[in-house]
């Protein structure tokens, strides 16, 4: 790499809400969403909620002349509504559909059935890799009472664990997604800890766009005066993360966000905003000290939110258990009642009353047994990030106990990202 | 690393067959694999089909003093059975479920239960990192007409993608597992040129074992003879695969199996036989074309497998799809049906048979909307796989287009394996 190599990333992050017959002016918004695309001629642009493979596959040959490269993200039954364009070549993807993504038998809230996943495509730009994942966690229906938290907290995790594993090689690794989490929430801080990823809100040089970047708006017309009610300035959980390896910096010199209303003032192009952000790599001069090791001050900030988590997950297993333990009590009581009405089926009183209640009781059984599979592999899973975690702060652990700190670093895996920021 | 640096490397694999209630002598098998693992004291010990984690516990405690480190996969509803002891530490971990690992409705065969996987753990030795791969793939139950096929080349694809994306910065790479695919088989052929592993049965400078390395033999007193009718000699579907960076010489010195009895000519430790091999790393001289960039001549067995790869998914494509549609047709004419049983349960004549006839109905429709939703999943995770086949094919192209071949290997991926071979 050249001294005086640049390389400028021009990234578009849009969830683009496309629920077929459900999503107010869906095609219109397509159609501007696609100009808009091929008039500013970003490097990359990452869309989630691209529930239609056919909206996919108009948008990828209307944008084929400005981002010859497309890749649409399949997964679960709907899919995991992920979708790129890039005016590079992707040299590789690849993708990881999240083990826990709430409950099937939620479905109005249908999330289970999309197989929310996080994607990646591995470019070469200017001689450096740049690894892009895209991804969509499990929405947040209340805040109050959020009984998806555990999931959430599990899919950060496996979140970070898969960047942590597949950027490796990477140069610069860039995270654009609706991550359904606010900033200070426990599955973005792990998110952040654990990877090292900057967010190009906080370090933009020049930001323009909504009040304190949030991507869910009053102004919106699609958005749900509702749904804003605890927030009256609105949510931040749609993000553009980036970091590189030492020997790089990487400084995001301009954010810009959307503000309820498409970028020429014209009705908006989503319920969320868009995201727009130009992200600069240059190459860092020789530093003394130029990935400091991190000290017990900026350790603990990672043990301590792996804990918190860990806790999270802890008590989303004990939810999990306590299901599985009531959905085979119902199975046992439900098999009894089968007998129950068998007998009474055999007296010619009861006959058609027993009959009746045949089917009702079968379903409960056959509901039962489901849930009960269901619980004991969701339980499986919390059980599962939980040991990755514990293994995480187990490592954490015999680094303290080595004492010195430049022990501690590579222990925690912290030594491959954090790289140089340039402000 | 210094010029004569050395690492030696002896690992164990066993598909140890846990089943609770059903494998038989499991407890006494059990206790004598403890006995067998600590006397040997590999550096890894892989497992496949713990299925009972009460098992690995009892493995864990009892192999603690000589394997302090140790981790079990945990997925699906069963679990992934995969499981593996260390006497190094184990600095990382991960795994990856496959996406499509047969039918629930089969409950008999029972693989999709079990949430078939590739686990990863990362170790650092003398000064490098080793990925050790451990996996377990959907059985196959009739040769003669495997519907199981494509799920089995799609798990294949996904375990060589899952290596070929997380192995980036190891220095040596080693796969261990039930494959459940013969040699030549079409994903253990996919696997292999994807990859770039080679196999220790073949490559192993000294073999002693069962006769052509089969790992399931008829004189293994718990191996049904039936299944092995068409094989006299017994079958290869367990394996050592490993690989090394440029710069590294890695060689399989001693390659041993079991024969049917345990290593002490006692009864056999599982229905699989066991395998063990010593591997040597050690510091490739430089040479004047130390990696050579493969020819057209060896890079056409990876196209025409990914070619015979894409074509076989598209077959289980189109069987997914068939499956769906069926569903669906069940599904209405169940509609038009329950219908009718209401009509007819209100006249009085035949309301005793419409209600008789109300349960089996219901649960027709249902279980005919679950087979649909599932067969919609199924076509999608071949679709998916089918798309990063028709990816790397089409990088292919563009390769051969470029002409020189210089051009084409980085375009195949094919630059970070493949290391150098010391015979």
């Amino acid at each position: 790499m050249k001294p005086n190599f640049s390389l400028r990333l021009r990234v578009f992050n849009l969830n683009y809400w496309g629920i077929p017959y459900l999503s107010k002016h869906r095609a219109a918004r397509l159609t501007r969403l696609g100009d808009f695309l091929n008039l500013e001629s970003f490097d990359l642009a990452l869309l989630q909620e691209v529930w239609s493979e056919q909206d996919f596959q108009y948008l990828k040959q209307k944008l084929s002349p400005t981002y010859p490269a497309a890749h649409y993200f399949r997964s679960g039954i709907i899919g995991s509504g992920l979708c790129v364009f890039s005016k590079h070549p992707i040299q590789d993807t690849t993708q990881h559909v999240y083990t826990l993504n709430g409950y099937p038998y939620m479905i109005h809230h249908g999330d289970w059935f999309c197989g929310k996943a996080v994607g990646l495509l591995v470019l070469h730009l200017s001689g450096l890799v740049v690894n892009a994942y895209v991804t969509h966690l499990h929405a947040e229906y209340s805040r109050q009472k959020d009984i998806y938290l555990a999931h959430r907290v599990a899919q950060a995790w496996e979140l970070a664990h898969f960047i942590h594993h597949t950027s490796k090689k990477a140069d610069v690794v860039l995270l654009c997604g609706d991550l359904n989490m606010h900033p200070k929430d426990l599955g973005c801080r792990l998110l952040k800890e654990w990877t090292g990823l900057f967010d190009a809100y906080l370090e933009a040089q020049d930001f323009q766009g909504s009040e304190e970047g949030c991507t869910m708006v009053p102004g919106n017309c699609y958005v749900s005066q509702q749904d804003l009610k605890l927030f009256p300035c609105g949510i931040r959980i749609d993000y553009v993360l980036y970091k590189a390896v030492p020997g790089l910096c990487i400084s995001c010199k301009t954010f810009r966000t959307t503000t309820g209303h498409d970028p020429h003032n014209g009705s908006p192009l989503s319920d969320h905003e868009a995201l727009m952000a130009t992200l600069c790599v240059r190459h860092s001069p020789p530093q003394q000290n130029p990935s400091p090791t991190p000290g017990p001050a900026e350790r603990s900030p990672l043990v301590s939110v792996l804990r918190e988590a860990w806790t999270e997950l802890g008590q989303g297993m004990a939810q999990a258990r306590w299901w599985a333990a009531f959905a085979s009590y119902v199975i046992g009581v439900g098999l009894l009642l089968l007998a129950l009405l068998c007998a009474l089926a055999a007296r010619d009183g009861a006959r058609e009353v027993a009959v009746l209640l045949w089917t009702p009781n079968v379903g409960l059984v056959l509901g039962a047994g489901v849930i009960y599979l269901f619980h004991i592999q969701e339980a499986k899973g919390l059980c599962r990030a939980q040991a990755e975690l514990q293994h995480v702060l187990g490592r954490a652990r015999e680094a303290q106990d080595l004492g010195p700190e430049l022990e501690a670093a590579p222990l925690l895996g912290l030594q491959e990202g954090n790289g140089v920021k340039d402000q």
